[in-house]
């Protein structure tokens, strides 16, 4: 008997630094899989499908949605964005560790769902530090800046609603704490009831 | 701001290894503190007190168990064992880790009473195994090696009451888990709900 993966939903306000614990997350447990979003937006300079996104177009995407092909799936400046379930799924039964970077509101649909899941959120040290990270990026006017200062303040209060907050004060440091929690969680009584009540 | 220390509880049932997993894990954690039962049997020999035991006679354990001294106590065998409370609360209102190894009725104990620990369990790695390890103590007679087998199987059905679940294949392997466990649940945001709201 294999036992099931483990869906683990990593998000977080903007400039906390999320997609940068991920990348590392993925480069030294390669055995994790990660799930690829399909969005309806053009593809960007440098943006390979099936590495960054699927790219599929409009009709494609509300068949998907009509089917409930998607785990969560948000429009964002006409643009549609979702998470397959398939691939998802697949990968769950097959005993794999499925990882998804994603927004506050994908997070809390995916919650409603699927209560298996493991979901953690991402702070950054401080919001001095926060502010710091957005204005390091160089490619955003101050009024830009403010306002995505502001909207993440607002993202933290979001804290409350997942089962583990890591704080980026260093990436390694916030990778271990991840994979401290995914190893931790494949502990718990309530995941290993079957494995257990079989072997004794 | 100090956050407050995780009270460990580690049981399982004789015969799975949990003295030697604990012996180990305190080897590599020199920081976590462990909390010393005291009981008013005779001390055996090479048994040191405040090491092994605090040795209390019968008066003094007794007006412990009136002034709620104790965080769970037990008769065995007309003598009395318990965990004294003050040494774990002041440990970890100082923010100190402690461990407490003790068996699965005093886990339970402790449970109704200190919601914020946290509860592993240890389990064999089969019955086969168990029985194994009980046999090869070697200092039991036939009847007394069936009757713990048997009082194991039954003490094995309390893992459900657990919060995690830690299988002895191995005893490093099994520390690791211990490990991650104690450093996965500082992240629980229930445990820091406090240090978020006082930081954003």
């Amino acid at each position: 008997m294999s036992s099931k993966g483990l869906l683990i939903v990593v998000s977080g306000p903007s400039g906390a630094g999320k997609g940068t614990i991920c990348k590392e997350l993925l480069n030294q447990n390669p055995q994790i899989k990660v799930s690829i979003s399909a969005t309806t937006r053009q593809p960007r300079n440098g943006e390979i499908k099936g590495i960054n996104y699927f790219f599929i177009d409009k009709n494609k995407f509300e068949l998907m949605i009509k089917n409930d092909d998607f785990l969560e799936y948000a429009t964002v400046y006409d643009n549609y964005y979702g998470t397959p379930k398939e691939y998802v799924m697949k990968n769950l039964e097959d005993g794999n560790d499925v990882l998804l970077e994603i927004d506050i509101v994908g997070a809390l649909q995916i919650k409603d769902r699927f209560k298996d899941a493991v979901f953690i959120f991402i702070l950054p040290p401080s919001l001095e530090e926060l502010k710091n990270r957005i204005v390091g990026r160089g490619t955003e006017s101050l009024a830009d800046i403010e306002k995505r200062h502001g909207s993440a303040i607002s993202e933290i209060e979001q804290f409350i609603k997942y089962d583990y907050a890591v704080i980026n004060e260093d990436v390694l440091k916030a990778v271990g704490d991840i994979e401290a929690i995914i190893r931790a969680e494949k502990c718990r009584v309530l995941r290993r009831t079957e494995e257990i009540q079989s072997k004794f």
